[in-house]
């Protein structure tokens, strides 16, 4: 304490603290370390317009909606639930996003693309086989078990199936706020592509296309 | 020719020039304009390593493959003819490359991505059905005539069929040296990838696989 | 339709589907696969803010104007006909545009650069002598016939020049949905930069400046 | 089978498979889709050149070592176990990576910051307390449980606590794949920055610039 | 003269001009140059929104706040005059900022890093002792004198010493519009973390913490 | 020293530091934090490859020469010193680097523009006459003086011209390592573009090229 340089009297230090908080709060009004997202107004190509930063909590950077299992009572005995920009605002802008899979036995998260990012999925219950291809068409798919981590480059094809006996979970991220998601079965049988056009483009049979169109919602 | 400070008397100039060509020279070495790819050493990230930039030529930055038809005589009645950076060194580090399709009547390029690219496509001859599927399973397709120009956002899945009865040609660009190219119908039939898998994250029925399978010269 | 796995009977499926949709109704929100340019707000360094994705159809993504040949009875005896953001609001955001170049026997488009982007030309009718200057001061032109493609560095000073005897016709893409238009000719002698202040930086006579200024528009 | 378009003649088939695999075969040599890092050379900007396609396996873009409790018998009783580009070469230029969290009760992973990369914490087990400053220094912390999702502003300096009776773990992902880690502590104490410039540049005692020193094995 | 390419005859000139001009207004529409921000609207993850083109003048790309010295008679006789986006709208979107540093004798430019850029330091006056930490923990430091120039990669821990008898001035550059600022000692005791927290993250002593704390105007 | 959480006994401090030690040594084999230049090996689009982080010292990080005066006495009488990656292998990957400008009285630095990075310019000594022109082709320019900063968009033409008496010096920064450089009338007249293309893409006479090529030392 016999330092004066780090240490001045106090005296001297009050009469000088107006003057560092001037600058301190000059240096304030400078800063974008982030821009939670302001999702009632219209998107950009960068993001969402930031929320006003006097407005921004702690909440904001924090989402609870993964630590709950998903309902895996579907078709696909799967469930995605996802802390994209839409549900997360706090990820706007930072690069990064989570999602978190629950896949029952027997399930399936169909083959898909996120077209915004990549994906690294880390295994915290059951185990699951996963897999991609890649623009070369070649395959690279093996089983996960829990703690086992897999990255899948961004848009190529990939899968995810419960591997076990028990209900498989993951938490995955993504290189993006954004990722999007494009589920390949959905894009050709649940939508108003006419069954026509489907078979033309992917060598399906009419039959196929016509069954699954019906299982999965698809018109036309 | 008046005024000194432009034109000056050519005893000064040529005393100054060689000073002048001095700073010429050293900004010479300063630049890095383009990075025509050495292809036979290891890519990166950000792409190709440059060639030397003494060793490029015009012809560097020149691609003459697109101007021929491709063979359209194949199960696909269509040919995609690449000029992206293994084709085009000359591309590398530019953000761009491009491609040539011909499409025979009742021709098809099928269902596919560009994970690394949008594409833009423009109709030289012929008339085209285009479209792409969003991730919000939105089907947006028309028809494309002459002259026309369609955009496909990067990663989403689209195709493009002969709407006409002579073939149609197209010049398509992207927004990346190295845009990728995965056929839906390749990544599921065209490979090792075991039928059970692709019946299982695809929803088809193993008749419908097995049979595509054997077209596509996919195995397991 | 003996696979359970895939096809499980109708009854169970009218059940889960709803469920199913529901998931895909989820996953519908969180994409943003695109983000065509709402033109009447304010630009962001990024691009335009998005149009609201369900007032956006596939006539978004299309543009019809570079079929029709360009006006070249100008002084330039060469028209550019762009599809840039500002005509063709789909590509905003999404790396890539295009442009139109008549050019007329004799005709040019005059030395100029795109701050914003590389370029990659393709010749559809004609003859044309391209070429551009880098950095280092190296001049890259040659003879461009029907079907070469060439490939501009962005910001390279670059041009293109009508090689025969016919109107020629190239289709233009860049590496950005706005790359900017920068005409030297026009930058030195259509604008107010007043003469003196051209000759100086540009150590042309006075005489010239002013003729090129007339012949051009330029004031001051 | 009745449909000519997608399912051609067999004798027809195997003529034309082979041009097929043909055009497949030259796609092949188009892409990178990913570029597993080849860590025995030199780093670039970018991230490490590529691996050689033909020696990537599934493996490449699989890591085991976030499945194991890192060993908190230290100083901080925590454990920070890495899976940025050194450790899994397989997100190499895909701008995610992760790592593992175990922090033992009382424990602590210090203030720190990681220059290159936003960081998502999603916790596995216990309760931690987690929170970052912003330049505007203004603080956010929270309690976060099993479950929750916190995310750190790129390069904002931020701690995690474990705020139970149990041994807490995380998974944290980072949207690079090299994201840097840089602990105040460490910066400050434990490397060779003479005590008298630590002092002058943080306002610290001498006297508790030296203890530290000593406990965090710093010189000078 | 002679060359009639390049001077058609008045009249000529006079009929084509306006073709010309029309040509040229048209091209005036596409651009996006510069983007000025428009800092009473939300920010973006890239920037603020740009302010209408034709209310931009040369002003807004001129700042005149960085030749004046900036106030030292504070705590740590160092003053920081920042022309970041919030300053100077001009360098929005540019990737591109500076600031003047001004440290009296004995004054210090405390330990602190740039979240959102590296810096690039030109010394115009006296002597500086600069530095930063690696992430590895290596300490680069040295004596900059009149001339020098020295660069802090992006979000490395730096500091900047007088290390004369003058007062020293110096210009920095940054490569973002806004790169931040995040001063240790004012985000460890000049806010609201409470002094536990401080302690645990930090290792330093609760005397230490309280005693910084009260000089600078930290609560909790 | 009462507070056993930060200060635990030395005993058993000694026991735990080799841990720590070995968890800071492991964290010390993560990072990337700098990649200073190797220019002796080839450049990629993203910039040089690094040199070995434990070749690295602080005289990498600094470069001296930017205070000494640049040599006035040749055409333009002015003087570029760049700092760009080619002189300061320290800025490689940092996205920034600097020039220093000497513009002796009547001298200019002529019209030019850096294809790869938008300028900021601090005048240092002097008055300076600056300004550029937009894509737009409206004209900004104005008179600096010593303190003022001005900004130039990236790609965009611009010029600096003493205003002043006295040999005005700024210090100039780009928003790249390598912004490049390229000077109009060092691209039109001072290479081997053959006068007529000189002509024909820019109007000028015949006789004025050639006046200029000999100036300036070009051929053809």
């Amino acid at each position: 304490m016999a330092d004066g340089r780090t240490t001045p009297p106090c005296v001297f230090l009050s009469l000088l603290l107006l003057l560092l908080l001037l600058l301190l709060s000059a240096a304030n009004g400078l800063m974008q370390d982030f821009c939670v997202g302001e999702l009632s107004v219209s998107d950009t190509p960068a993001g969402y317009p930031c929320k006003e930063v006097s407005a921004v909590t702690c909440d904001d950077f924090v989402f609870t909606g993964l630590g709950m299992p998903g309902d895996t009572s579907n078709l696909i005995k799967a469930a995605v639930t996802p802390a994209f920009v839409s549900q997360f605002p706090g990820v706007n802008g930072l690069g990064i996003s989570a999602a978190r899979l629950d896949i029952a036995p027997d399930g399936v998260v169909p083959l898909h693309t996120h077209p915004g990012g990549s994906e690294l999925l880390f295994v915290i219950e059951g185990t699951i086989c996963a897999g991609f291809i890649s623009s070369a068409n070649d395959v690279y798919y093996t089983t996960l078990n829990k703690g086992d981590t897999m990255v899948f480059p961004q848009g190529q094809l990939h899968f995810q199936i419960n591997a076990g006996d028990v209900t498989a979970v993951a938490i995955v991220s993504f290189s993006s706020p954004n990722p999007g998601l494009q589920i390949t079965a959905f894009a050709l049988f649940a939508n108003s592509l006419p069954s026509p056009l489907v078979e033309k483009v992917t060598f399906l049979d009419d039959e196929q296309v016509k069954k699954l169109k019906q299982v999965l919602g698809g018109s036309g």
